[in-house]
């Protein structure tokens, strides 16, 4: 099976736990199966995230399919991080919404991973929560679509409830309606009418897709795409293919399927009161806590609510207020205090006007970028593991207690030894920024 | 006025804001009146702490009061830090309950102080949230005690409800009884008996209390206390002497009187509904919170909260539950963050198995003590201000950039200069405790 995984968004309605570099789906919430850890790839804490989660389940129904994640720059080293380095990444140069997504992805099948065109392909989304049936569901899709009997086939979710929150599928003659968040009489007419929820699922051939892009974007040339991408038309899959194709095929899925975007919603989904260090006294219900931080949090006598605490702030929120996060989260400015990288990941300490001091973890083996700063000086203090480092070209091991001091406009990097290595990097100097930073080869 | 304030307690019931070395009364909460900084001392950010507080209005009241304030070793360090070096300290060297307290802290005023025995001193405790005609009342009591005409003089507080947390003074014949913490019928009863709240505020000359002092412990004599200290019998002054006492009188006090020792009883005295960067939405109501990170904190929809957060921790309450909030704090195991010293303040950044980031902040032309330790080598980076650093006695100027290695076993102190000094202090090394550190002279 080839799948094609859209892992989009800022997700800020999680926020603590996302921020404008995490996205909601890399969140470490649900507990994981034990055996199932994947080698070289970060887990934290036995705990896994929604794309760690839904890779996982596709290995399990499909150990062979071949997965492309088509995402921005700015997730590629947290994929890398959380999936290891075998995933493919299709990566968009900007943001040109689903149909340029899913053009680009099909392309890089077909010219990067040469996939024949009379392959099919299945899309999903990478942030819904389900069990392994989904997954059975999506192979069928894949079947459906290589069979060649309808151009496009889509995953209709059996609804539950007359929600406000999805779109609907509606069968109507020998084709079908599509119908974006009605109202709950509306909903209500539509389900009466036989219709699903719109996953946001589709399998094609992957001619059928490079069709489309040669036909809306001029071209299905993979490099050509790229080259061009911020050029391209923003708009949506729905509504450039699906909801103009007559050749479709449905096929229900009624399985569990949660949209997980909101605190209300995602704390369903947790099989524990608590993540991290909680405590909670005994009149508390219906309260979940994720913690972060290495301090407790201690909640008492309280009811239907969700605390969260990272490295980027504390929310205390009832769970039916949590989905109105948003509008509060986007007045929030502040600098990114935590960040999974390629390489590990690194953590804000203390700000100062003038200083910036960071804590940085390197994965075994694995290094920075080479670069240099212009407006800021570096102290680093290795407090585990060992390495080595280069500044200004030259190369010196590193071990626990070793400081290395880099004035503004050194060249540096440190590698981290099989063990990997922890600093504490001091940044002292006026106007201290993440944009300050120069790469260079090695 | 001479006056004794008894300052006790770890105060673990406002944790996280108190802990093991920062008890309640040292918690800056309270909005500080404009125009009432005192020189060389310590307000953060326009707030004041309860020892502040009361502090600010006795000199309102009395400016030439003579202050002793009666503690223990650890809050010596954080009483100077606050209310600067003119205050009179008589320093318990271990608990011993309130009867041996202020016989030292009498004896201290005698003996160190030059008081004569015949002028008259009040005690009060150093937390209660009052206004500034309680001080008024205080003076009332001096002058009591000071004209002979009853050996002690007590502070009677007029009840507003029949509550079960205080003790009552109760009218009886020519005299008074007194009631520990009565079931609420009872206190209405003896309300009715026209009883009074115990302040646990009473005023004697010295004289009275230097003869107690030879009758019950053997000796009134400053550094015979001192020096027997603990050896000195657990027993409260309310039971030693007030009880026991027939040559009373009664002054009443009608005002304000807020025993602030759990969250619910705080925040009912806190003027605004945040301090620090907290933000509600607008279907919060009686919340409040108070947030000593550098990180925002978001409530939503929240009633009859209470948030706190500090570098230890973070407390999520009712209100209402927040007074049984002891037995879970009793259990948290965790080493001291931050902490408040004569000379400034640290703050715990990271803690790893074999390292301790910490920033220290020292005071305008303050130093720490010349100490080593036997089980950690560390790192000093500094990130604002100058000053010098002596090292195995070797002195050097520092400042922004400089950095400093001390291998175990080095001495060393840093002395910061007149616009202070800050620094990040990587310590490492295997099992790293506050307890492994030598001081020595310079």
């Amino acid at each position: 099976m080839n799948l094609i995984l859209l892992s989009g968004g800022s997700g800020k309605r999680l926020w603590p736990l996302s921020n404008d570099i995490r996205s909601k789906q890399f969140i470490k919430i649900f507990r994981r199966p034990e055996h199932s850890i994947p080698m070289g790839t970060e887990y934290s804490g036995g705990y896994e995230s929604m794309v760690q989660r839904i890779y996982r389940q596709i290995r399990t129904v499909d150990p062979d399919a071949t997965v492309t994640i088509a995402t921005s720059k700015s997730q590629a080293s947290m994929i890398h991080n959380q999936l290891g380095s075998d995933v493919g990444i299709s990566v968009e140069p900007c943001r040109r919404d689903t149909f340029a997504a899913i053009a680009l992805a099909t392309a890089y099948l077909h010219d990067v991973k040469k996939v024949d065109e009379n392959e099919a392909v299945v899309v999903c989304p990478v942030d819904p929560y389900v069990e392994d049936d989904y997954f059975v569901c999506l192979k069928k899709l894949c079947e459906a679509a290589g069979s060649g009997e309808k151009r496009l086939v889509l995953m209709g979710i059996t609804p539950t409830y007359p929600s406000e929150k999805y779109g609907y599928i509606i069968p109507s003659g020998q084709g079908y309606i599509f119908k974006e968040k009605p109202k709950k009489e509306l909903a209500e007419e539509y389900i009466q009418q036989g219709a699903f929820w719109n996953g946001g699922v589709f399998a094609y051939r992957l001619s059928y897709v490079l069709a489309k892009s040669r036909e809306l974007l001029g071209t299905d040339r993979y490099e050509e795409l790229l080259a061009n991408y911020e050029n391209l038309e923003k708009i949506s899959f729905d509504y450039a293919v699906v909801e103009q194709e007559t050749s479709l095929q449905v096929l229900p899925y009624s399985g569990t399927w949660k949209d997980l975007g909101t605190w209300n919603t995602l704390t369903e989904a947790m099989e524990e009161q608590a993540i991290g260090d909680v405590r909670f006294n005994e009149t508390c219900s219906n309260v979940h806590a994720v913690n972060e931080l290495g301090v407790p949090i201690l909640v008492m006598g309280c009811k239907n609510l969700v605390v969260s605490a990272s490295p980027e702030g504390i929310l205390v929120s009832d769970k039916e207020a949590s989905s109105y996060i948003k509008p509060f989260v986007d007045v929030i400015d502040q600098q990114v205090m935590f960040a999974e990288k390629s390489w590990g990941s690194y953590r804000v300490l203390d700000v100062e006007e003038n200083s910036l001091t960071v804590k940085v973890t390197l994965n075994p083996g694995n290094k920075m970028n080479y670069h240099s700063h212009e407006r800021r000086d570096e102290v680093w203090t290795v407090i585990s593991g060992s390495g080595r480092t280069i500044v200004d070209g030259m190369e010196q091991p590193v071990a626990v207690g070793d400081v290395v001091t880099m004035a503004a406009g050194c060249r540096h990097t440190v590698i981290a030894g099989a063990e990997g290595l922890q600093l504490i990097e001091v940044q002292l100097g006026k106007g201290i920024s993440a944009g300050d930073k120069k790469k260079y080869e090695l």
